[in-house]
């Protein structure tokens, strides 16, 4: 949801789009089939879906079988890195990004990070992704010939009830995106996993009405 | 070669070595063979070879059929990045290291980058390799936990002649590695591009043997 609000945001502020899933071997596959549903209510000039495998690389229960949390304990503020984090993922996929859009000549790069509500994952602070555009506009032509990349983060100080809003007025059905990190056999949402926890919660906060098919009703 | 001495000073600066190699669909898959080459002869414990095709990125002549230059210009030290710059390459290359270090448990990362001699890719200055590990200590979970990781670049101010020298020091075999662009059809190194013509003088430089089939004389 928050990748869409930002599609959105972007087309709102009237860029053209080029959209970027990777397929990193995700144990949410769903999120896969929902980018494309996106992609196409947005009306994305462009969408790459880049395969590459973290599975391989491992370190994670996103890309392992190790057990998603249920507990609640990453949604509740516990100290600490969930088992979700991704080792590096949040770099991975910018970089990813960087390379298309120096690749089309785009020049704004649109990421949907959140430091609110954004479980423990170091890859989502303000602090990363302004090191990471310092970095970029080293690391590229066009940083060098002096027409510097920006990173836009229109989602960071949102909650998860304001990008629901968001979602709301721009009139992008929440129900088409994805969630859930540890979907069921059926296509449901577990409801149970920290990031229902959050989505629902956020809806609920926002006083609208939650499209998401839980397995199991979310608690927080 | 650079990536092969890298891959010697690690080892001999007292590491286990896990090898990392990106197959990106470039033109010159013969640098794959290479590697594996160089990590039976280093004894790496790991070899991970992790397919993402840039090709569908696009941007350059190292993924595409636009044709490779033969005419020294950048050899010669032209002004300019060269066609045969990859956008962003080094640092999707950087950022799956950083992830395979994460996952592993490893904190040193040693990457080729050489800032002489390396034909005015911006992705190989000091500067961004600066940049680079600054933005993977905000990113992780290490760098959040006080165990940052130290990117290492051995060859940095190194010349080709240099890099020779240490290949020969380390009794790595030069011939064991692939550097050419654009390799001829029945495997040869061209002895035309720029990556040709600047591994060539190098050896020459450092009155060493050049064990390499080159299928044109280089000449610079």
């Amino acid at each position: 949801m928050d990748s869409m609000v930002c599609a959105g945001l972007a087309r709102e502020a009237g860029h053209r789009v080029i959209a970027l899933t990777v397929d990193y071997n995700q144990r949410h596959r769903c999120e896969l089939e929902a980018a494309a549903r996106v992609v196409a209510a947005i009306g994305a000039e462009e969408h790459l879906i880049a395969p590459l495998d973290l599975r391989s690389f491992g370190g994670s229960a996103l890309t392992s079988d190790t057990a998603v949390p249920k507990d609640g304990a990453g949604a509740a503020g516990a100290a600490g890195i969930p088992v979700t984090y991704v080792p590096a993922r949040n770099t991975i996929f910018l970089s990813l990004a960087l390379g298309l859009a120096e690749a089309r000549g785009a020049k704004h790069i649109y990421v949907g990070v959140n430091a609110l509500d954004y479980s423990g994952y170091p890859d989502c602070r303000p602090a990363f992704v302004e090191a990471f555009e310092a970095m970029a506009n080293l690391a590229t032509r066009a940083g060098v010939e002096g027409d510097p990349f920006r990173f836009e983060t229109p989602l960071l100080h949102m909650t998860k009830a304001d990008i629901s809003r968001e979602a709301h007025r721009l009139g992008l059905d929440a129900g088409m995106s994805w969630t859930c990190y540890d979907p069921t056999a059926d296509g449901l949402h577990c409801g149970e996993c920290d990031a229902c926890r959050l989505r629902a919660k956020g809806f609920v906060e926002a006083d609208l009405p939650d499209p998401t098919r839980y397995a199991v009703e979310p608690r927080w």
